[in-house]
């Protein structure tokens, strides 16, 4: 396939060299000193949004949120089959590529992989190893658009999420926005302990602050582009912390809250067993298949036609047997 | 030294283990199978926990903090020198060896390491490379004892950091107890997400969760022998989660907190340069001297008689110039 990559940062970069082992990849970046470093790494480099889209199979925008209601309008001009993208929120981006006229063309991505570093001198092929990708599917998406995203990266080894962008969303905000803020709180008063504090501070304090080190435009985009999915599940955090400080407070144990967070914990880590499985593309219910498949926690491994290969945990919910009441199941 | 340890668990059983390389150390545990692995393993037992005492230089009491107050009266009968432990709260051990008669030869201790697992198999004496230890020095500690500890750990290797219990506690409640209760808090919410969640968690939910992996038991004895400090952390990182939640909810950036957590981190991270001193263990300002290092977060890595060898770092306070109000600065 032809793959343009617009945005040649951390993901973008480590994408562009990942898929051009097996495509023909050209790539883009604003910067002009990402450019240099990204030619010099053996990318295949043009000089505009617009080239990046010309003849493109699939164009990936990988650029910061902040950027992507102004390259989605340039490639929804150009003559680009699919457009997809790699940024962290999905509604979003879904919206400014209705707005871009890219209705049917537009594919939703996200790779659930990530540094706390940043730019071209941090990409990493190998930084998508085993990283699931979440395509998104809505009501009205065209399967062969889908089916064609989903080939170019199954065949490059990233298993595929399907879900539509507001699930997407939702479950962000509770496994990648949420450890970013508490990240962030915690840093911050943990700082507040001054040098005594950072002397005694070990392993706890290193895990749960890493991802603190990231830049905090990009932690910043990540939160505010899902304000409304991360204020709930704030709201689910602050109640939880809440009854542990009133617990300490009236002199109980935090016994109720440490027993819940290790049972979720070793839901989280227990190794899961799946079938593999073949889904239809041609089947008229498809879509409502795939979405199902990512629902229930599986993955579409590689496309072969209109056959999709895929594995699917034996298990189902993970941990929590109820959806949340008002909010629609993923 | 003649050294006994009495409890042969992960922390235990590490130290038992890695002071035995240099020094005369017999172990004790309650439970027999945890016994014969450690005598497997190389260690000398002995019966009780008395015997443990007997003749010792320094008795090291490394059992879960629900045990301290069994122990602690056992060893004050015995004829040891100096009795520390390595429980990770400090105020309620300190005032358990007060109950147990043992005002003046009691010395509270906690090495800065661990990991999410437990008991004997998981013990490493490489697990303490490296590690902070803090002694405890109160108004009234006589010089002579916490030397004859900190001579010990020094002796293998490990820095020690002078602070009193209190002092401890509160910023033991900041960079131990906080992310703790946060990771279960997170865990927790994250599992409310179902398996799609679980497939989307990448790093920064891996790092923040992963010590929700330990016994329950030890997590919330950690936190409910801190209430009172652990409670007041509780308070600033609600108001700052509050805070981002409301901005979010109205509309407005996260980034004011991003930009207060990623400069808080850059101050935890950051190398910091040292320089050696000297104190005299003699000096009628020593205990003054050295907890003025600890709270500087200095460390004294030997002591040669009356000589301590230490580092002090160049920069004061890492991260916030004044003691919270209200609450005595360490």
């Amino acid at each position: 396939m032809r793959v343009g990559v617009v945005g040649l940062g951390l993901l973008g970069g480590s994408v562009a060299r990942r898929l051009a082992v097996r495509h023909d990849v050209v790539g883009y970046d604003a910067d002009e000193q990402t450019r240099r470093a990204a030619a010099a790494a053996g990318l295949t480099l043009v000089g505009s949004v617009e080239e990046a889209g010309v003849g493109a199979d699939v164009a990936i925008v990988a650029t910061p949120l902040a950027a992507v209601a102004t390259v989605l309008p340039v490639l929804s001009t150009s003559d680009c089959r699919v457009v997809t993208d790699v940024v962290s929120v999905k509604r979003p981006v879904l919206a400014a590529a209705l707005a871009a006229g890219l209705a049917g063309r537009y594919i939703g991505g996200h790779p659930m992989a990530g540094t706390e570093h940043s730019g071209f001198a941090a990409s990493d092929p190998a930084l998508l190893d085993g990283a699931a990708w979440v395509l998104c599917l809505e009501h009205d998406t065209p399967i062969e658009s889908w089916l064609a995203v989903a080939e170019l990266l199954t065949s490059a080894g990233s298993p595929v999420v399907p879900c539509s962008a507001a699930a997407h969303d939702d479950a962000q905000a509770r496994v990648s926005g949420l450890p970013h803020v508490l990240a962030e709180a915690l840093v911050t008063v943990g700082g507040g302990g001054g040098p005594l504090a950072a002397v005694l501070a070990a392993g706890s304090f290193r895990d749960g602050t890493r991802v603190a080190g990231t830049r905090p435009e990009l932690v910043a985009a990540l939160c505010d582009g899902n304000p409304e999915a991360l204020a709930d599940v704030l709201d689910e955090a602050l109640a939880a912390l809440g009854e542990a400080r009133t617990a300490l407070a009236e002199g109980r144990s935090v016994l109720p809250l440490v027993t819940a967070g290790h049972a979720a914990h070793r839901e989280f880590t227990r190794p899961l067993a799946s079938v593999a499985e073949r889904l239809d593309a041609a089947a008229s219910t498809i879509r409502a298949d795939l979405l199902a498949l990512g629902a229930a926690g599986g993955v579409v491994d590689g496309v072969d036609g209109t056959v999709m290969h895929c594995r699917r945990p034996v298990t189902g919910r993970l941990v929590s047997p109820q959806p949340r009441t008002g909010k629609s199941p993923p």
